[in-house]
C-alpha cells in the first residue's frame, strides 16, 4: 500500500534493534483517514474469503480491525483482552502471549460465547513481527474450534520471522508494508506480493 | 439514542453492584455499524464546537472514538495508553487514574508532541461513571494547556456522580445513553437531555 509505505518512510522512527515507531498515524495518534483506505485494502485482499468475524487484540489493532470489519460488510469486530489473573475466567478462552523483545509472558481472553466452531476469522493487527501474538490468537481460534481465514498485518517486519511461523500453519499471510530489513537507519521493502 | 438504549435493555447484564456489562457490543464484540451511528451522533452533538482532536484512553472506548473522529471530518484520533512505570518518559504527559471501583491508582499517558496548546479536544469514551477516567484525560489536556470542547460518552451512569463532576469544571458532557438507576436487575434510562 503505497501511501502507508510513503508515511512509513516520512515518519517512522527507529528506537531500538529492530523496533519500528509509528505513533504518530498508528499508535498514539491514529490517521483515520489512512486507517479506512487500509480497511480497504484488507477487504479486497481477504474478499471472498467467507469471513464471519475480525479479531484482533487490544489496543493499537483496533482501529485498522475495525475499518476492515466496517468494509467486509459490518462484521462483528472482536478485540481479545490483556487479562490479568483477576478478570479471567472459565468463561473464557485463554492464550500465552510470548513477547520475544520484551522477555515476558502475558495472557489474552476472549469470552468463550464470541468464538465458535462454525466461525471462519480474520486475525488483523497492526505489526506482525515475531508472530507472537498472531499464535496467541490462533490458539483462541484453536481452542473455540474455529478456522482462521487469514492474517493481515499492517506493517510486517519480515526480518522476524513471524510470516514463516504463521505460513507453517497454513495461514494466509497478507501485510500492507512488508519491511525485508531496517538497517543504518534505513527501512527496506520487500518486493510487493 | 434509541438503538443503543434498546440494545443495552437487550444484550447489557448487571454484574456486582453497579457494573453493567455490555460484552456483546462495545467491550469484547463490537457492532461496528452501531458504532458508526453512535460516531454520527456525537459528530452531530458536538458541531459547531470547533474541535481539532478527539482523545480517548485505550482500549474500549477506541471504537467510538474512532467512528466520532471519521463523522467529524477525519480529526486525528489520539489514545491515551495505560502506562508501565518502564514505558513513561519525560516526552510525555502523564496523569493518574484513580479506580473507585477497583481502588488502585494507575497512570495514562500521551506523547507530548500529540497535544498542543493550540488544540481543541473532544474526549470520547465508552463509559462515564465516576469520572476517575475522564478527570484523568482533562488533566492531560490541563498539562498540555490545551482546551476541551466536550465530553461524550456511549454509556453514561449518572448516579455514579461523574457528570457533576465535570459540569462542575465548564465541561459539556452529553451521553447517548443516561442511566438514571441499576436497581435490583432494573435499568431506567434518564429523561433525555
Amino acid at each position: 500500500m503505497k501511501l502507508l509505505k510513503e508515511r512509513i518512510l516520512r515518519e517512522g522512527t527507529l528506537a531500538s534493534e529492530g523496533v519500528l515507531r509509528v505513533d504518530s498515524f498508528i499508535n498514539f495518534q491514529v490517521d483515520v483517514e489512512l486507517t479506512d483506505l487500509m480497511g480497504r485494502e484488507f477487504a479486497r485482499i481477504f474478499e471472498g474469503s467467507g469471513a464471519t468475524k475480525v479479531l484482533t487484540v487490544e489496543a493499537s489493532g483496533i482501529p485498522a480491525a475495525y475499518a476492515t470489519a466496517v468494509h467486509m460488510g459490518n462484521l462483528p469486530l472482536i478485540f481479545a483482552k490483556k487479562a490479568r489473573p483477576s478478570t479471567a475466567s472459565g468463561d473464557d478462552y485463554c492464550a500465552e502471549l510470548r513477547s520475544f523483545t520484551k522477555g515476558n509472558v502475558s495472557t489474552i481472553r476472549v469470552p468463550r460465547k464470541y468464538l465458535s466452531f462454525s466461525d471462519r476469522v480474520l486475525i488483523i493487527d497492526d505489526f506482525l513481527a515475531t508472530g507472537s501474538a498472531s499464535l496467541a490468537l490462533l490458539e483462541l481460534l484453536n481452542l473455540a474450534g474455529a478456522s482462521c481465514v487469514g492474517l493481515g498485518a499492517v506493517i510486517e517486519k519480515e526480518f522476524q520471522g513471524g510470516r514463516t511461523k504463521l505460513e507453517e500453519r497454513g495461514i494466509k499471510v497478507s501485510s500492507l508494508a512488508r519491511i525485508k530489513s531496517m538497517r543504518e537507519g534505513r527501512i527496506e521493502f520487500a518486493e510487493e506480493d
